[in-house]
């Protein structure tokens, strides 16, 4: 009982830091009645922030299903898995900031700036991406799960996540060129995400319902 | 008992977001000791900020209990299911914002600006009204409620969420015209939430004190 | 077990909305480096900024110590009893901004401004009075208490929690002639709440560590 | 089960306002594309906000980790218990403002002006390292722990907490003269409790997951 007490709060406090920044997000959002620009064309001028706007949402939505993913299998939480799941946690915290930044910058249009705020917005996917991949690692290694996983199967998830880490680099180096192939790339690993259902570790059947290989989104949407 | 976790991890997201969204819109009523205006003439100026943030409190209020009532029954939670709901949090974030553009063109007054925050505040209802429709029918697709459903209380449930989906776009366009009659309209759909004590889906006894019809709010308050 | 789900959930949506609102007085607090007064001198002028929250935090904390007190006795929430928590939470999120405009008014000094704003902020603190006494009224009433409460003890803790509606209309008229007065005012309501341990409802031996009226915190601190 | 209940709501509440605090700290970090400064010159002259940003991100992220360490112990909670913790999330809520204050002023430059702002958040930090020294006592005094602790240990676990609220003042004393010697100064207390994995009460093999001494941090990252 006192485990699950234990990885429960770990989760309750993740829920929470996730769910603030995923709502403080829209604070990013503004029009102004004071202007004498007419509304209608004010949504048309911010459609960097909104696009910015549903891309970060989907990504931090992303964060927390993988994170579900990743702890529902867990039986055990320890100090250090603690402290990398605070580093997660960083990175997520950043990215009201970054999104922020990054609308403002396309907006503004120089191309210069732009590129800094891509490689800023880039850093705090990366960083994601790294804290997740050693939340994993360390999950194998200090055999947190319920059962032994067999080597092969661990770095098969290891890779799927270390994938992660590749995937934005290259979306950031792409967006140095054009931002909107950048939201573009964004929105590709989100739908990859949603659409993919293989289970990070395979034969744990018990985890059934969380990671069901057999829920097809598209056929019932 | 790894099941339940796994509904109380969504459900504890889902009320971070909602208790966020809730709170943050009080961050559009605004008063300043620095002009000319009394504290009172400011707060009879800004009747339309204080209507909006009444009617958005209490709509994401009547989410959360619509959420609690439609996840109450739910025995599983599958990934889709992750990415309906993540979807009508997306729109429910999004409700700080509109909230805000809704009261600053009404105080402002100019009728076209007037009647496309009236639009923009419709879309975040809509959304949510759509997003819970998709969620309740994949409940019942998949069946993921405790029992099979009679295909005519399934039936019945979904008709009862449809229909949210058609008044709030006659409440939009009823605001088209009249601000003040859509704050009537909202307000009325919200007093119907309260009153209506119809279970989601019959015959249930187990949650019955969840969607207990024998409670009579008027008699009581 | 649906019923503690149930019950839970009302519990952590009112955590999650009390604890973003308590959270949120700190964006009242500003100094800034860019004008010409020094920090020191700013934090001395801002003392009716500070004072405020200070106090507004632990209105809140205290609501959440009688939330807490009351709800761990409730064997069942039904549909009325979510509206009235709705209401309760309602009046807990204007606590900001009632508490940004008494201290912005108390700064600037003009006598009318500064009652208008005191009656504000006393509305923000009835409205949570009245609701406390609505949510017990109704747990006696619809009998959501694990036993049935003799009449006499329900009747004295209705006369408790209505005292609660009385007081903080007269710290308001208080308040009207002096705020610091007010301020102290509403610190002794709550050390009153911290040092009173009078359980809500007598001869309850099963909560008995959530209202141990043996606890002495006075000595112990 | 009422006891659980109890205090899973207490760790709740606090979770909700640590989980906030530690995400607010984001809206002090500013880029602006207006102006005529580029974006990496802004990120370069804004570092006291971003190092100021990393070490209160961390600094709330330990105190939460030592707050899960304390009450996963705690086998009661009573009502003085809630008190000594709310005292402890009033400190943590001020974070966000000392925090902006810090930031503001060190890169505003004036010595009086950020000694001022380096006291400030030394006030901050020793409130809480007060308010956790509070709880451990009131913990120990009232036998909230699952079994009577030694004296002895008891002893220790109180030295090395009242060590806590002399390294604080000791880092504010440091930081008078020079705030870079104080961000080590606060890094090092934070590299500490990532490192040290000494059980707070010895002998508590029930806890041995959430204490566990033989977990190494720096072998596995």
């Amino acid at each position: 009982v006192a485990r699950d007490v234990n990885k429960g709060r770990l989760e309750a406090f993740s829920d929470g830091v996730l769910a603030v920044a995923i709502t403080l997000l829209v604070l990013d959002l503004h029009v102004s009645a004071s202007g004498t620009d007419s509304l209608a064309h004010q949504l048309r001028e911010e459609w960097p922030a909104f696009s910015a706007y549903v891309i970060s949402f989907f990504v931090i939505g992303v964060i927390w299903v993988n994170h579900h993913a990743l702890f529902v299998m867990a039986t055990r939480v320890d100090r250090a898995l603690q402290f990398y799941n605070l580093l997660l946690l960083f990175w997520v915290s950043t990215i009201p900031f970054t999104t922020a930044a990054l609308a403002d910058y396309i907006k503004d249009g120089d191309t210069g700036d732009v590129r800094m705020a891509v490689l800023l917005y880039g850093v705090s996917n990366e960083g994601m991406a790294i804290s997740f991949f050693l939340i994993l690692r360390h999950l194998l290694r200090r055999e947190l799960l319920p059962r032994p996983v067999p080597p092969a199967d661990g770095r098969k998830a290891l890779i799927r996540f270390a994938f992660g880490m590749i995937v934005y680099p290259v979306i950031t180096v792409v967006g140095l060129f054009s931002p909107v192939a950048m939201y573009v790339g964004y929105l590709g690993t989100i739908i990859y995400y949603v659409v993919d259902q293989t289970p990070l570790v395979a034969d744990e059947p018990v985890e059934v319902d969380a990671i069901d290989g057999s829920d097809d989104l598209t056929d019932s949407a």
